[in-house]
């Protein structure tokens, strides 16, 4: 999506360590019409699915997801919670899912109340590097019976593993840039499907 | 609002510790269009105020203030970041809050990049109790030299001391729902303005 790729050139940041910040208007203050932008996006890349629900995670996905849901008839949003605390009562999913940026494994839970057999599923995030979190929610949403429509990633970081697996394990998976490289001066982004 | 008291009548469930849960349509799993009525109602009530900008707490806030600032001209949301390892590069604004449900103090934290004296705040959360997070919002707001407009919340819970502190100190303090009372099989909700 040319759109975001000039935002990312524009107000990205490279930081050492495969860190590409987007802070400006991303994923700490969110510019909300660019946002809205990426939503409709996200509608036309997956027009052929019949989704009716969203699933994201926090924190960072939420504000994203939720201006998207609008452009899928308002379907609703679920968020999966991150916790370091086991505290389940038989009443949600979990699947581990594994930081690399932090260093840290962590639980992610999300009710059982809010998914189910009926439910046609696009996953949205701000950002797939090696897919960790991505396939956490797949787990959750498979232990529900529920079926995935799509994942709906705004930047992927191409030159890490999780987009590759994804595909290559037939995920309908649409990342609106891929960076293929990422140095202090440059960014090189995949070329559009 | 009515249309708020009544679905929380309708699908809020009272735990023991005074816990509302409202998990299916509001923080957990989320009620776009709803919230959008939200969003509209949050507008009518801060009109006569020259927002700039929505700042909110992660995780629960960010979805809500993200649909309502698409009424207040699309202005940017920022939102904190709890973190209980305190990294500070010079670079934050931070805050400590405590949380007596969950019974930890975590730091709350806002990067310098994106609060300047520029701007006129307002503050949108889905629930307030003690007031713990908006204190630490206020607190950052202030040392940003930026203006507090108001701050908006979907749920306050009247009987905890928070509303009553904010209003009392001068904030311009609009809740959308009041619950003033609430045991297994009842709640009460205050008045409207």
């Amino acid at each position: 999506m040319k759109l975001l790729e000039e935002r990312i050139k524009k107000d990205g940041q490279v930081r050492p360590g495969e860190i590409l910040k987007v802070d400006s208007f991303l994923n700490h203050q969110m510019d909300i019409a660019f946002i809205g932008e990426l939503g409709k996006e996200f509608k036309r890349l997956f027009a052929d699915r019949p989704v009716n629900k969203i699933v994201t995670i926090e924190a960072s996905g939420i504000g994203i997801a939720c201006i998207a849901a609008q452009y899928f008839d308002n379907c609703p949003v679920v968020f999966a919670k991150k916790t370091k605390s086991l505290n389940l009562d038989g009443g949600q999913y979990t699947a581990k899912v594994h930081s690399y940026t932090k260093g840290i494994t962590y639980d992610v839970i999300l009710s059982k109340k809010f998914l189910g057999p009926e439910d046609r599923v696009l996953i949205i995030d701000d950002f797939l590097a090696n897919g960790c979190a991505v396939k956490g929610l797949i787990e959750i949403i498979e232990a529900a019976g529920a079926t995935l429509e799509g994942v709906g990633i705004v930047i992927e970081k191409g030159f890490q593993k999780g987009g590759k697996e994804l595909r290559e394990s037939g995920v309908n998976l649409h990342s609106l840039a891929i960076v293929d490289e990422m140095t202090d001066d440059s960014l090189t982004f995949r070329d559009e499907e």
